[in-house]
This record gives C-alpha cells, structure tokens and sequence, in this order.
C-alpha cells in the first residue's frame, strides 16, 4: 500500500493541508556555502591552475594543463555520428521543434518618433541585443540529460549569443556520449571537463583559458547553486530551481494509469518532487489509486517514486473544476496537465503555472523532450512571477533616448522642476542648459 | 584643484587602469545581514505586532495597529492637491509621457497550430498574464523620490497588476508630500508607512493587515538590500542597484559646460558614484576639466560632487570615437550619452548600455524624470546581461502545450526514445501510452 495524501477541499482543515502540502524551503547548507566561498576565491586569484588542482582532486583526473580539460569540436560530432540511428534522430527531431518554438520569442527592437509638436524630432526606443558569451553548466554523472543541454542552449543560440560554453564534469574520466552529441547538435562553441564551483567560477571571473562569460545558466548540485548564487552581479544567472512538480486536473474521463504514468513521470526524478491530483469524482480518484497501487511494482525507480508520492504527493477531492482551477493558481505549479473534456476552455481560468499541457494527449513528458516549449520552468511557486527559460534570457534592451533641440526645451523645464523638487540641482541645471541654448 | 583622473587608451597601462577604476564590490555587511535574518523571521513568526513593535522603535512612531500605519486614499489625493501648480503639472506631465513609452513594452501572447501533417491539431504557445499583486519599496527622508515612485508604479499598472502595495518609512511621523502625491498619480492601491526590513518581510510573507506580494520592487538601504535578498524566491526580487554611472562620449563640439554639468548630474547622487568622459581631443579634455574647476563652487552639492569625482572620476583620452565605444561596450555603463555630431549612426556600435541619450540635447537629467524611458537601469556593468526596468518585470509566461491524438503519436516516439536515453522510465511510459491509444 503507498501511502499517498487523500483530502477533500470540504475539509475543514483543507487551507492549512494544502499549505503544509506546498510547503518547501530549500535549506541552504552554511558548510556548502563556505566551501563555495573559498573555491571561488582561489580561482579568481588564481585561474586555470586552481580549476586544474581542484579538477585533479574533486574529479580525479589526472591533468598537468587546461588543455587537458577541452574538448575540441570533432569529439561532439564524433559523439553524435555514434550514437544509434534512433536515438540520432529522435535528438535531431528534438532540437528542430525546440528551435522552431524558441524563434518565436526573439524580441526585436522598436523605436517611435514623438508627435508632440512641442517634441518633434524627439526619438524614443528600446534596443534588443544579444548577450556575448554565455556558459551552461551541464551536471556530470547520472543527472546528465542531452534533453536539458538542448533546452538550455538552443534559447542561447536563437538569441544570437556569439559564443556558448558549456563546463560538465567528467569524475574518473567518464563521459556521456548523448551529453556530448546534444551539445553538438546545439551548436556549442566550447567544452570544458570541469565542474563544481570551481567551474562556475572559471566562467564567472574567466582564467587565461576559460573566457568569462556574460551569464551562467544550467542547473547542477548544491555547490554549484551555491557557487551561481555568489558570482550573481558579477555574471547573470537563471533562476535555482527546485525540485519538479505536476499538477494534474482531471474530470474523471482519462483513462486512470495514464494519470498514475504522469504522476510517476515527476515522482521519479527526486524523492522531494511533487506529485499531486486535483479531481470532483471521488470514484475516479479510487480508480488513480488504484492505478498506482497496480503499476508502482512494474517501474525500475520505484523507491524514488513510492518515498517522493508519500512524502509529497497528494490526491485532493474538489467541488467542481472551477475550484480546481483555483486552487492551481494558488499552487502556481511548475507543470499543469488539464486532463480534461473542452480542455481548451479552462486555459483562461489559469494565471500561474510554467506550462500549461491542454488535454489527455498531452503528457507532461512530451514537453520535457521535444514539443517545442522550454523544460526549464518557474518551481516551487515561482510561476506567479516568473517565467520558463527563454530566448528572452539571452536578450537584453537598452533604452533609446533622442531629443531634439525643441524637445530639450519642454522635457527640460519639467526635469528642472522635479529636480529641485527632489533636492539634485545639477539634474536641474544640466536639463537648464538645454532649456537656454540658442 | 579637483584630483579626477586623467589618462589615454594610448597609456601602456591603460587596461589595468581601466580595471581599477570600473571594480566595485559591494560590500555586504555580515552584522547588517543577521540583524535582517532576526527581523524577517519575527515578521514571519509573528506577522502585524513584529512590524508595528520594529516601527515604534526604529521610527519612533506611537503606534498602536497596523490601521495607524496604512494611509487613506484621500490623503494620496490631498497631497497632490496640495502641490504648486508647476510641480503638479509636472509631476503630470512626466507620468503620462512615461505611461506612454510603457504602453509599447507590453508582451503579447501568442499561439499557433502545428502545420506538419504528423502533428496536426498540436497547438504551441505562450500565455502571457500580469503578476497578481506587487509590492512597492519607497526609502523614507532624503533619498525619497517622487521620480522613482513613477519609474517603478507605472510599468506595473501598464501591466495590468491588480493591487499596487507601496511602503515607505516616515521616521518621526515625516511625510514627503511629493512622494505621496505621485502615488496617486501613479495609481498605487495601497500605502503603509512602515520601511526597513520588517516592511519587505510584510510584503514577502504577509500579516494579518499587510497581504503578501508577489514580487518587491524599489530601491533601499542596505537593510532593505539584504532582506529583498533573503526573500528572494518566496517572491521575485528587482535587481539590487549599485551606485549610478554615466559615460560621456564627446566629439569635442559640445559646450564643455554643458558636460561638467551633465558629469556633476551622476556625481550628486552619491560619494560612490561614477562619471566618466571619453573624448579624442585633448584640448576640448582640457576645456571640460575646466569648465568642472568653474562650476564645481556654484553646485550646493559640491563636497559629495569632488568626492565622487576624486574617488571614481576619470577624464579619458581616446583615439578615436571607434575606441571610445568599443570602451563603452567594455564600461557597459548605466548611462550613455552620445555628445557627437551624426550621434545615431554610433548607435549601433553600443551593445551593452542601460540607456543612450543620444545626441547633445539629450541630457541624461532628462531621461532621469520625463522622456518616456525608466530611470531604474542596471548598473556595475550589469547591462551585459540585463534590462531596464520595464513592463516585462510585471509579466510573466506560461508555455502552452495541447497536443492531438496524431500528434501524441509522433511525438511520443521520440519522448519515449529519448527518455529511455536518460534513464527515466516513466516519462517514457508516459509517452508510450498515448502512441499507443486507439
């Protein structure tokens, strides 16, 4: 028996359940955060050969040089001419559809002149550019996805960034092939066989063989969350996520193991990912139950999914889907599936969620790997006021300021007026000079 | 004599000199750091009679409730009523230019069908909705700006955010009537007079009488700094802003007092902020050093003016205007005027900048109050990596994934190949059902 959370929102105790439920702080460990510190000290004194002491240590790689740790290109491609014809094509499929999406979100600049005869002449605009350089640290090991180097990169390159460098890890030497044809496949520049906090601070403060980039992104271990916390302001970075979470709403029509499946499909990345069911048919929920009772033992992972649906899964009894629909926007998931009839109709009903997947067809896996749409996405309530990793990341405006020689002389006596009204008067008399030119 | 630093791009330690002008760390303060970890988890713990207990004592108020601490919406309006009429038509004047240049930010959602017979019905998209409720930080006496009630309120109204939640400290009961009166302009919903770290712990967390934003917006002390940083990912933070910046680019055709001024408008600010001048000719340097000698004693800010000149000045020779914005991409300066002739083909030789004023008539004072554009830019040559504040700080995305039963064929196949590639059996048992579906 798995011993999943069931409730009603009729509960009385429903608002403080679903609270504790959603409850989650990603604990910061102060020995982590101290290590980091220290790491990155050394490498921002003292470059390539701190990234090589510690790469020989933490990785055991036995390296004298930082060319030891490149990668040249045709070792992506031999990667990716390796690798079986299937999985050649399902990658290359892959970062078509990712590519095709993400070419939507390029913003482009703009700009307007002023009609305001007491303005004319005067030009207003933002400027959409690329960022130079950007680093994707992709984790070494078993939490090493080609579908995350795809969906963290591909963003990048569409933006236009002249240059990405990706740092992955390769303890003892191993390396993932699929890892290695992903990044080829995205058009990576560079690859560094480096890890950690240590690589993090490579990319951040540059050496002489690790250029610094402009903005770090990519997920990774607590060190490496640590470690893109601290060069924040230095460098960009995205946002530290944390662990993944589904939201399915159901009204009972869909066939009840293909909701267990995509339950499943969360629970088994990390016992703390969550998992929950939102449905007003309490026989249905019965039959889900089921469902997970009858499949859990078919699944290889199946300690991680059990320990992450009785940790933090949930299936709650609603009214009706109106309230579901509530009820998602106050949980704001990092997935929701509308498992549903008219599943179109309710995407209005919904404000906070990273990805919205619109009826039974669409399982929250097909996103992960190749719909189009980004996998990166807002956790851990986020979604209220963030975004999925996009094009946009990789993009940056500056404003556009023309003025005319008329325009100085109205916009400046408004800007003296408030500058002396807050106290600044050079604000005031450097606006006054225009206001007074011949 | 004032001290600013003069040297040439032909300087053989120029890079390095360069280097040491632009490093700024900010400091962060471990005392101030523990001190705002103490009050944001008393807030937290004990919501309304933390922050009325941490405001009798640290703006020594003799407050009884939190209905003592918010303002009535008729005290907004009064205060604008009680303007001078030439402040009030600024004030104005400068709100609606800058709701103007907003309106264009906004981001549309869009969608679209998949075209490719094997996807058919598969509909893509990007779902674009306001933040629900945003929180508003105002510092209290002198840094408190009616300009910057503006640059922040506005794109979160043009936005579409529901509720508007500003605070501001009035130490010793102390109102800026000039503040409160662009709060009505602005349209914000709500205002507390409450500040410090315990007012960004209401905001995060909410109180019984504070309602819980989902994001914090606004400039603050290092209090405030430190708690917005705490709360981040409880709620969305806006950058923490370093000391102001402007980069002159001259010709050496602009009135050289006009640049003094334009230099002294940054240098008012604060003892750390920074003004820099970029010119090929060395008599016109020579002329603007004493245009800085002149005007220096008539400026009431002067002592903060020559500090800030002395510290983080610098007066640079270049050789030509090429090299000049090839260092201004290198500075990637908050502010950027273009004071040249034929100022808009330099354009696009900037890449990285908050904002460019281009052309001589274009003070940067003006862009600080009322040309459209905001004033909260990013700073420390975070332009590499980011934007200007905006209506896209008070939107966010939802992707949009329905996918046909056709579609789930196609696409499941390469999900489940894909997905067994990394080891993750229940994503691929996801996928496999729906291809598997009659």
């Amino acid at each position: 028996m798995i011993a999943i959370k069931r409730f009603s929102s009729r509960d009385a105790d429903f608002r403080p359940r679903l609270d504790a439920l959603l409850a989650f702080e990603s604990a910061q460990d102060e020995a982590v955060d101290l290590a980091v510190a220290d790491i990155l000290a050394e490498v921002k004194a003292r470059g390539d050969d701190a990234v090589i002491e510690y790469t020989r240590r933490f990785d055991r790689l036995n390296v004298q040089s930082m060319a030891d740790l490149e990668l040249a290109r045709d070792e992506l491609q031999k990667a990716l001419g390796g690798l079986p014809s299937e999985q050649h094509e399902a990658l290359e499929v892959a970062a078509r559809r990712v590519r095709s999406y993400h070419e939507r979100q390029i913003l482009q600049s703009w700009q307007y002149e002023e009609e305001d005869a007491d303005a004319r002449g005067t030009l207003l605009g933002q400027k959409v550019t690329p960022l130079d350089r950007v680093g994707l640290y992709v984790p070494g090991g078993k939490a090493s996805y080609p579908s995350s180097v795809l969906m963290n990169a591909i963003p990048a390159k569409v933006a236009g960034v002249r240059e990405l460098i990706m740092v992955v890890p390769t303890p003892g030497g191993e390396r993932n092939p699929l890892v290695l044809a992903a990044a080829a496949l995205a058009g990576i520049d560079r690859v560094f066989c480096i890890g950690g906090a240590q690589a993090v601070g490579a990319l951040a403060y540059g050496t002489r063989c690790v250029p610094a980039v402009d903005k770090i992104v990519g997920p990774g271990n607590a060190y490496v969350a640590a470690a893109k916390r601290r060069v924040f302001g230095v460098v960009g970075i995205d946002m530290v996520a944390g662990p993944s979470e589904i939201l399915v709403i159901c009204d009972g029509n869909t066939d009840p193991d293909w909701v267990a499946m995509d339950l499943f499909s969360q629970a088994e990345h990390d016992e703390l990912a969550q998992s929950i069911m939102l449905c007003p048919d309490a026989a249905y929920i019965e039959c889900v139950a089921q469902s997970i009772e009858k499949l859990l033992p078919t699944m290889p992972r199946k300690d991680v999914i059990r320990a992450s649906l009785e940790n933090r899964g949930a299936l709650i009894q609603v009214s009706d889907l109106d309230e579901a629909c509530t009820i998602a926007n106050r949980i704001a998931p990092e997935h929701l599936e509308l498992s549903m009839a008219n599943a179109d109709d309710w995407v209005a009903k919904i404000h906070h969620a990273g990805a919205i997947f619109i009826g039974p067809y669409a399982s929250e896996s097909l996103g992960d790997y190749c719909a189009g749409p980004n996998h990166v996405l807002p956790t851990s309530g986020s979604a209220r006021f963030s975004s999925p990793l996009g094009v946009y990341d990789f993009q940056k405006r500056t404003s556009l300021i023309r003025v005319s020689q008329a325009g100085a002389k109205t916009l400046g006596r408004i800007a003296s007026t408030l500058a002396r009204g807050e106290g600044l008067p050079a604000h005031a008399r450097s606006a006054e000079y225009r206001v007074e030119s011949e």
